[in-house]
Protein backbone atom coordinates (compact mmCIF):
# COMPACT_ATOMS: atom_id res chain seq x y z
CA UNK A 1 0.00 0.00 0.00
CA UNK A 2 2.79 2.37 0.83
CA UNK A 3 4.37 0.87 -2.14
CA UNK A 4 2.03 1.87 -4.46
CA UNK A 5 1.41 5.56 -3.02
CA UNK A 6 4.87 6.48 -3.21
CA UNK A 7 5.07 4.64 -6.92
CA UNK A 8 2.35 7.32 -7.72
CA UNK A 9 3.85 10.33 -6.41
CA UNK A 10 6.76 9.21 -8.52
CA UNK A 11 4.39 9.06 -11.58
CA UNK A 12 3.06 12.11 -11.23
CA UNK A 13 6.36 13.76 -10.62
CA UNK A 14 8.26 12.34 -13.61
CA UNK A 15 4.82 14.04 -15.48
CA UNK A 16 6.08 17.29 -14.29
CA UNK A 17 9.87 16.51 -14.71
CA UNK A 18 8.96 15.99 -18.31
CA UNK A 19 7.26 19.21 -18.97
CA UNK A 20 9.85 21.05 -17.26
CA UNK A 21 12.73 19.36 -19.76
CA UNK A 22 10.62 20.17 -22.44
CA UNK A 23 10.42 23.75 -22.08
CA UNK A 24 13.89 24.05 -21.05
CA UNK A 25 15.12 22.29 -24.50
CA UNK A 26 13.06 24.37 -26.16
CA UNK A 27 14.76 27.34 -24.71
CA UNK A 28 18.32 25.63 -25.56
CA UNK A 29 19.07 25.10 -21.91
CA UNK A 30 21.01 22.47 -20.19
CA UNK A 31 19.96 21.42 -17.05
CA UNK A 32 22.05 19.80 -14.94
CA UNK A 33 20.59 18.55 -11.26
CA UNK A 34 23.66 19.28 -8.96
CA UNK A 35 23.28 16.12 -5.97
CA UNK A 36 25.77 15.20 -2.91
CA UNK A 37 25.44 15.78 1.47
CA UNK A 38 25.67 18.96 3.24
CA UNK A 39 29.14 20.35 2.48
CA UNK A 40 30.35 18.23 -0.06
CA UNK A 41 31.20 21.47 -2.20
CA UNK A 42 28.26 21.37 -4.14
CA UNK A 43 28.16 25.12 -4.27
CA UNK A 44 31.70 25.61 -4.07
CA UNK A 45 32.17 23.79 -7.13
CA UNK A 46 29.20 26.38 -8.61
CA UNK A 47 31.35 29.42 -8.13
CA UNK A 48 34.38 27.87 -9.61
CA UNK A 49 32.61 26.77 -12.50
CA UNK A 50 30.79 30.26 -12.54
CA UNK A 51 34.46 32.10 -12.58
CA UNK A 52 35.41 29.99 -15.29
CA UNK A 53 32.74 29.84 -18.26
CA UNK A 54 31.08 33.41 -16.68
CA UNK A 55 30.83 35.34 -20.47
CA UNK A 56 31.26 32.23 -22.63
CA UNK A 57 28.16 30.01 -21.02
CA UNK A 58 25.20 31.86 -19.50
CA UNK A 59 25.03 30.02 -16.28
CA UNK A 60 21.38 30.01 -14.36
CA UNK A 61 21.41 28.51 -10.93
CA UNK A 62 18.62 27.18 -9.14
CA UNK A 63 19.23 26.82 -5.45
CA UNK A 64 17.67 24.34 -3.05
CA UNK A 65 17.60 24.55 0.97
CA UNK A 66 15.73 22.92 3.14
CA UNK A 67 16.00 26.79 5.30
CA UNK A 68 18.14 29.79 4.85
CA UNK A 69 19.20 31.82 1.43
CA UNK A 70 22.77 31.81 2.56
CA UNK A 71 23.75 30.00 -0.88
CA UNK A 72 21.23 32.05 -3.39
CA UNK A 73 23.02 34.75 -2.20
CA UNK A 74 26.53 33.78 -2.36
CA UNK A 75 25.92 32.58 -6.04
CA UNK A 76 23.83 35.83 -6.72
CA UNK A 77 27.32 38.35 -5.59
CA UNK A 78 28.81 36.46 -8.87
CA UNK A 79 26.29 38.76 -10.98
CA UNK A 80 24.35 35.14 -11.59
CA UNK A 81 20.50 34.98 -11.99
CA UNK A 82 19.52 32.88 -9.09
CA UNK A 83 16.13 31.60 -7.94
CA UNK A 84 16.35 30.11 -4.05
CA UNK A 85 13.83 27.16 -3.24
CA UNK A 86 13.23 26.65 0.30
CA UNK A 87 11.88 23.34 0.63
CA UNK A 88 10.37 23.97 4.69
CA UNK A 89 11.67 20.53 5.84
CA UNK A 90 11.68 18.56 2.52
CA UNK A 91 14.27 16.67 2.02
CA UNK A 92 14.67 16.96 -1.91
CA UNK A 93 13.53 18.70 -4.79
CA UNK A 94 10.66 17.58 -6.77
CA UNK A 95 9.58 18.64 -10.56
CA UNK A 96 6.84 20.94 -9.25
CA UNK A 97 9.21 23.12 -6.97
CA UNK A 98 11.21 23.62 -10.05
CA UNK A 99 7.97 24.43 -12.08
CA UNK A 100 7.45 27.22 -10.10
CA UNK A 101 11.03 28.62 -10.00
CA UNK A 102 11.21 28.69 -14.00
CA UNK A 103 7.86 30.72 -13.89
CA UNK A 104 10.20 33.46 -11.86
CA UNK A 105 12.86 33.02 -14.08
CA UNK A 106 13.77 34.47 -17.55
CA UNK A 107 15.24 31.39 -19.01
CA UNK A 108 18.13 31.95 -21.53
CA UNK A 109 19.90 29.37 -24.05
CA UNK A 110 23.09 27.86 -21.69
CA UNK A 111 23.19 25.97 -18.65
CA UNK A 112 20.85 25.90 -15.84
CA UNK A 113 22.62 24.44 -12.51
CA UNK A 114 19.88 23.35 -9.85
CA UNK A 115 21.56 23.04 -6.11
CA UNK A 116 19.90 20.10 -4.88
CA UNK A 117 19.01 19.71 -0.96
CA UNK A 118 22.20 18.68 0.56
CA UNK A 119 21.56 14.77 0.91
CA UNK A 120 22.81 11.81 -0.85
CA UNK A 121 19.88 9.72 -0.67
CA UNK A 122 16.14 11.70 -1.18
CA UNK A 123 17.38 13.58 -4.39
CA UNK A 124 18.65 10.61 -6.41
CA UNK A 125 14.72 9.31 -6.83
CA UNK A 126 12.82 12.47 -8.19
CA UNK A 127 13.71 13.68 -11.57
CA UNK A 128 12.73 17.36 -11.53
CA UNK A 129 13.13 18.02 -15.56
CA UNK A 130 17.07 17.72 -15.62
CA UNK A 131 19.26 16.77 -18.99
CA UNK A 132 21.33 15.11 -16.32
CA UNK A 133 22.41 14.22 -12.77
CA UNK A 134 25.90 14.92 -11.25
CA UNK A 135 26.90 13.51 -7.27
CA UNK A 136 29.60 15.64 -5.85
CA UNK A 137 31.21 13.98 -2.94
CA UNK A 138 33.99 15.09 -1.09
CA UNK A 139 37.15 13.45 -0.21
CA UNK A 140 36.76 13.24 3.49
CA UNK A 141 33.11 11.54 3.23
CA UNK A 142 35.09 8.46 2.05
CA UNK A 143 36.02 6.34 -0.87
CA UNK A 144 33.10 3.86 0.52
CA UNK A 145 30.39 5.58 -0.46
CA UNK A 146 29.44 4.13 -3.59
CA UNK A 147 28.71 0.72 -1.82
CA UNK A 148 27.00 2.40 0.69
CA UNK A 149 24.92 4.67 -1.60
CA UNK A 150 24.31 3.23 -4.89
CA UNK A 151 21.46 4.84 -6.33
CA UNK A 152 23.02 8.32 -6.80
CA UNK A 153 26.11 6.61 -8.18
CA UNK A 154 24.49 4.37 -10.54
CA UNK A 155 22.48 7.01 -12.18
CA UNK A 156 24.60 10.16 -12.11
CA UNK A 157 26.17 10.89 -15.44
CA UNK A 158 29.26 12.44 -13.76
CA UNK A 159 30.83 11.76 -10.11
CA UNK A 160 32.57 15.07 -8.74
CA UNK A 161 35.76 14.20 -5.91
CA UNK A 162 35.98 16.98 -4.45
CA UNK A 163 38.46 18.64 -1.27
CA UNK A 164 41.48 17.09 -3.47
CA UNK A 165 43.53 19.08 -1.40
CA UNK A 166 43.04 16.94 1.83
CA UNK A 167 44.32 13.44 0.51
CA UNK A 168 47.10 13.58 2.01
CA UNK A 169 45.29 14.01 5.25
CA UNK A 170 43.28 11.38 4.95
CA UNK A 171 42.87 8.02 4.92
CA UNK A 172 41.27 7.58 1.05
CA UNK A 173 41.25 4.46 -1.04
CA UNK A 174 41.26 5.99 -4.60
CA UNK A 175 41.12 2.58 -6.17
CA UNK A 176 38.41 1.71 -4.21
CA UNK A 177 36.59 4.63 -4.73
CA UNK A 178 36.88 4.05 -9.00
CA UNK A 179 36.39 0.75 -8.90
CA UNK A 180 32.75 1.35 -7.22
CA UNK A 181 31.50 3.73 -9.32
CA UNK A 182 32.81 1.43 -12.24
CA UNK A 183 31.18 -1.75 -11.00
CA UNK A 184 27.48 0.28 -10.85
CA UNK A 185 28.18 2.54 -13.71
CA UNK A 186 30.52 2.02 -16.23
CA UNK A 187 29.89 5.18 -18.27
CA UNK A 188 30.03 7.45 -15.28
CA UNK A 189 32.96 10.12 -15.94
CA UNK A 190 34.68 10.71 -12.44
CA UNK A 191 36.62 14.23 -11.73
CA UNK A 192 38.80 14.45 -8.67
CA UNK A 193 39.69 18.28 -8.05
CA UNK A 194 40.42 20.86 -5.78
CA UNK A 195 38.12 24.39 -5.96
CA UNK A 196 40.64 25.17 -3.37
CA UNK A 197 44.14 24.78 -5.45
CA UNK A 198 42.49 25.02 -8.69
CA UNK A 199 43.57 21.25 -9.29
CA UNK A 200 41.61 19.04 -11.62
CA UNK A 201 39.12 21.95 -12.45
CA UNK A 202 39.88 22.67 -15.88
CA UNK A 203 39.10 18.59 -17.26
CA UNK A 204 35.30 19.40 -15.53
CA UNK A 205 35.18 22.30 -17.35
CA UNK A 206 36.18 21.12 -20.54
CA UNK A 207 33.37 18.02 -19.90
CA UNK A 208 30.77 20.98 -19.23
CA UNK A 209 31.76 22.85 -22.60
CA UNK A 210 31.53 19.31 -24.24
CA UNK A 211 27.91 18.31 -23.04
CA UNK A 212 26.96 21.98 -23.56
CA UNK A 213 27.86 21.00 -27.16
CA UNK B 1 -3.65 15.22 1.73
CA UNK B 2 -0.03 14.54 1.52
CA UNK B 3 0.85 16.01 4.79
CA UNK B 4 -2.37 14.22 6.66
CA UNK B 5 -0.88 11.18 5.36
CA UNK B 6 2.61 11.80 6.03
CA UNK B 7 0.84 12.91 9.57
CA UNK B 8 -0.26 9.32 9.86
CA UNK B 9 2.72 7.67 8.86
CA UNK B 10 4.29 9.59 11.76
CA UNK B 11 1.70 8.93 14.18
CA UNK B 12 1.52 5.25 13.36
CA UNK B 13 6.09 5.32 13.51
CA UNK B 14 5.85 7.49 17.18
CA UNK B 15 3.75 4.80 18.73
CA UNK B 16 5.46 1.99 17.60
CA UNK B 17 8.59 4.00 19.23
CA UNK B 18 6.97 4.64 22.41
CA UNK B 19 6.68 0.47 22.56
CA UNK B 20 10.82 -0.19 21.77
CA UNK B 21 11.36 2.92 24.28
CA UNK B 22 9.34 1.06 26.55
CA UNK B 23 11.05 -2.54 26.52
CA UNK B 24 14.56 -1.07 26.08
CA UNK B 25 13.83 0.89 29.48
CA UNK B 26 13.01 -2.14 31.22
CA UNK B 27 16.29 -3.80 30.25
CA UNK B 28 18.25 -0.66 31.90
CA UNK B 29 18.85 0.04 28.37
CA UNK B 30 20.02 3.89 27.51
CA UNK B 31 19.44 4.06 23.80
CA UNK B 32 21.02 6.57 21.63
CA UNK B 33 20.02 7.38 18.06
CA UNK B 34 22.94 8.74 16.20
CA UNK B 35 22.45 10.83 13.05
CA UNK B 36 24.75 12.25 10.24
CA UNK B 37 25.73 12.97 6.77
CA UNK B 38 27.40 10.09 4.55
CA UNK B 39 30.92 10.25 6.09
CA UNK B 40 30.95 12.80 8.96
CA UNK B 41 32.89 10.26 11.01
CA UNK B 42 29.55 8.23 13.05
CA UNK B 43 31.52 4.74 12.98
CA UNK B 44 34.68 6.12 13.60
CA UNK B 45 33.64 7.70 16.20
CA UNK B 46 31.18 4.72 17.79
CA UNK B 47 34.31 2.69 17.49
CA UNK B 48 36.47 5.23 19.50
CA UNK B 49 33.72 5.06 22.21
CA UNK B 50 33.45 1.30 22.34
CA UNK B 51 37.57 1.21 22.93
CA UNK B 52 37.30 3.81 25.63
CA UNK B 53 33.92 2.27 27.34
CA UNK B 54 34.56 -1.63 26.81
CA UNK B 55 34.34 -3.57 29.97
CA UNK B 56 32.85 -0.58 32.08
CA UNK B 57 29.53 -0.38 30.28
CA UNK B 58 28.07 -3.16 27.91
CA UNK B 59 27.40 -1.70 24.54
CA UNK B 60 25.24 -2.98 21.78
CA UNK B 61 24.97 -1.70 18.35
CA UNK B 62 22.52 -1.26 15.49
CA UNK B 63 23.85 -0.25 12.14
CA UNK B 64 21.47 1.52 9.18
CA UNK B 65 23.06 1.72 5.92
CA UNK B 66 20.60 1.43 2.74
CA UNK B 67 23.46 -1.03 1.41
CA UNK B 68 25.74 -3.00 2.26
CA UNK B 69 27.06 -4.40 6.20
CA UNK B 70 30.64 -2.61 5.96
CA UNK B 71 29.88 -0.66 9.24
CA UNK B 72 28.29 -4.05 10.87
CA UNK B 73 31.61 -5.52 9.91
CA UNK B 74 33.66 -3.15 11.57
CA UNK B 75 31.73 -2.90 14.91
CA UNK B 76 31.59 -6.39 15.02
CA UNK B 77 35.60 -7.00 14.86
CA UNK B 78 35.50 -5.15 18.44
CA UNK B 79 33.39 -7.75 19.93
CA UNK B 80 29.94 -6.33 20.14
CA UNK B 81 26.69 -7.42 19.63
CA UNK B 82 25.38 -5.84 16.25
CA UNK B 83 22.95 -6.35 13.82
CA UNK B 84 22.72 -4.68 10.68
CA UNK B 85 19.44 -3.73 9.27
CA UNK B 86 19.08 -2.95 5.28
CA UNK B 87 16.85 -0.13 4.96
CA UNK B 88 16.93 -1.18 0.42
CA UNK B 89 16.79 2.23 0.16
CA UNK B 90 14.99 4.15 2.84
CA UNK B 91 16.69 7.49 3.77
CA UNK B 92 15.98 6.91 7.53
CA UNK B 93 15.39 4.27 10.37
CA UNK B 94 12.11 3.97 11.44
CA UNK B 95 10.54 2.43 14.64
CA UNK B 96 9.38 -0.60 12.96
CA UNK B 97 12.64 -1.18 11.56
CA UNK B 98 14.61 -1.49 15.36
CA UNK B 99 10.96 -3.46 16.90
CA UNK B 100 12.53 -6.51 14.52
CA UNK B 101 15.88 -5.59 15.48
CA UNK B 102 15.01 -5.73 18.72
CA UNK B 103 13.94 -9.40 18.25
CA UNK B 104 17.01 -10.71 16.94
CA UNK B 105 19.14 -9.44 20.16
CA UNK B 106 19.84 -10.25 23.25
CA UNK B 107 19.29 -6.97 25.23
CA UNK B 108 21.39 -6.36 28.14
CA UNK B 109 21.64 -3.19 30.57
CA UNK B 110 24.29 -0.82 29.23
CA UNK B 111 24.16 1.13 26.01
CA UNK B 112 22.84 0.55 22.67
CA UNK B 113 24.31 3.15 20.18
CA UNK B 114 21.86 3.40 16.89
CA UNK B 115 23.43 4.42 13.80
CA UNK B 116 20.74 5.81 11.43
CA UNK B 117 21.18 6.12 7.42
CA UNK B 118 23.86 8.49 6.37
CA UNK B 119 21.87 11.70 5.85
CA UNK B 120 21.20 14.88 8.07
CA UNK B 121 17.74 15.12 7.19
CA UNK B 122 15.72 12.60 6.86
CA UNK B 123 16.80 10.71 10.01
CA UNK B 124 15.72 13.77 12.61
CA UNK B 125 12.27 13.19 11.71
CA UNK B 126 11.68 9.75 12.88
CA UNK B 127 11.82 8.56 16.19
CA UNK B 128 12.96 5.23 17.14
CA UNK B 129 12.72 4.86 20.49
CA UNK B 130 16.19 6.29 21.27
CA UNK B 131 16.12 8.13 24.58
CA UNK B 132 18.12 10.83 22.92
CA UNK B 133 19.73 12.23 19.51
CA UNK B 134 23.08 12.94 18.98
CA UNK B 135 23.87 14.98 16.23
CA UNK B 136 27.47 14.35 14.13
CA UNK B 137 28.90 16.65 12.18
CA UNK B 138 32.48 16.60 10.86
CA UNK B 139 34.45 20.33 10.17
CA UNK B 140 34.99 19.35 6.52
CA UNK B 141 31.13 19.81 6.18
CA UNK B 142 31.34 23.68 7.18
CA UNK B 143 29.77 25.87 9.52
CA UNK B 144 27.03 26.84 8.06
CA UNK B 145 25.10 23.36 8.70
CA UNK B 146 22.64 24.49 11.69
CA UNK B 147 21.57 27.19 10.01
CA UNK B 148 20.87 25.38 6.66
CA UNK B 149 19.65 21.91 8.47
CA UNK B 150 17.95 23.02 11.61
CA UNK B 151 15.65 20.11 12.15
CA UNK B 152 18.50 17.98 13.78
CA UNK B 153 20.30 20.22 15.61
CA UNK B 154 17.27 21.71 17.02
CA UNK B 155 16.54 18.21 18.54
CA UNK B 156 19.97 16.38 19.33
CA UNK B 157 20.85 16.56 22.76
CA UNK B 158 24.45 16.85 21.87
CA UNK B 159 26.22 17.82 18.61
CA UNK B 160 29.50 15.88 18.25
CA UNK B 161 31.85 17.79 15.85
CA UNK B 162 34.09 15.32 14.58
CA UNK B 163 37.53 15.86 12.28
CA UNK B 164 39.05 18.32 14.48
CA UNK B 165 42.35 17.45 13.27
CA UNK B 166 41.31 18.79 10.09
CA UNK B 167 40.88 22.73 11.42
CA UNK B 168 43.65 24.01 10.17
CA UNK B 169 42.94 23.07 6.57
CA UNK B 170 39.73 24.46 6.09
CA UNK B 171 37.83 27.54 6.92
CA UNK B 172 35.72 26.86 10.00
CA UNK B 173 34.08 29.28 11.71
CA UNK B 174 33.76 27.84 15.35
CA UNK B 175 32.03 30.70 16.66
CA UNK B 176 28.95 30.88 13.87
CA UNK B 177 28.34 26.93 13.97
CA UNK B 178 28.27 27.60 18.38
CA UNK B 179 26.37 30.70 18.05
CA UNK B 180 24.19 28.88 15.21
CA UNK B 181 23.68 25.85 17.68
CA UNK B 182 22.96 27.81 20.79
CA UNK B 183 20.02 30.08 18.83
CA UNK B 184 18.09 26.64 17.93
CA UNK B 185 18.94 24.86 20.79
CA UNK B 186 20.27 26.35 23.71
CA UNK B 187 20.94 22.93 26.03
CA UNK B 188 22.72 21.22 23.47
CA UNK B 189 26.23 19.71 24.39
CA UNK B 190 28.40 20.59 21.75
CA UNK B 191 32.08 18.02 21.57
CA UNK B 192 34.55 18.90 19.23
CA UNK B 193 36.57 16.33 18.58
CA UNK B 194 38.80 14.04 16.81
CA UNK B 195 38.85 10.49 16.91
CA UNK B 196 42.24 10.28 14.71
CA UNK B 197 44.31 12.21 17.36
CA UNK B 198 42.07 11.56 20.28
CA UNK B 199 41.29 15.48 21.40
CA UNK B 200 38.27 16.04 23.03
CA UNK B 201 37.37 12.33 23.44
CA UNK B 202 37.20 11.92 26.71
CA UNK B 203 34.72 14.84 27.79
CA UNK B 204 32.45 13.05 25.17
CA UNK B 205 33.44 9.80 26.97
CA UNK B 206 32.40 11.46 30.38
CA UNK B 207 28.96 12.79 29.43
CA UNK B 208 28.05 9.25 28.00
CA UNK B 209 28.57 8.00 31.49
CA UNK B 210 27.16 10.71 33.29
CA UNK B 211 23.74 10.41 30.72
CA UNK B 212 24.17 6.72 31.56
CA UNK B 213 24.24 7.39 35.05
Amino acid sequence: MEIKLVKNILDANDKLAEENKSILTQKGITTINIIGSPGSGKTTLLLKTIEKLKGEINIQVIEGDIASSIDAETISREGIDVVQINTEGECHLDANMIKQALKNMELKPGILFVENVGNLVCPAEFEIGEDFKVAVLSVPEGHDKPYKYPMIFSKAKAVVLTKADLLPYIDFDMDAFMSGIASLNPECKVFVLSAKTGEGISDWINWLRDVRG
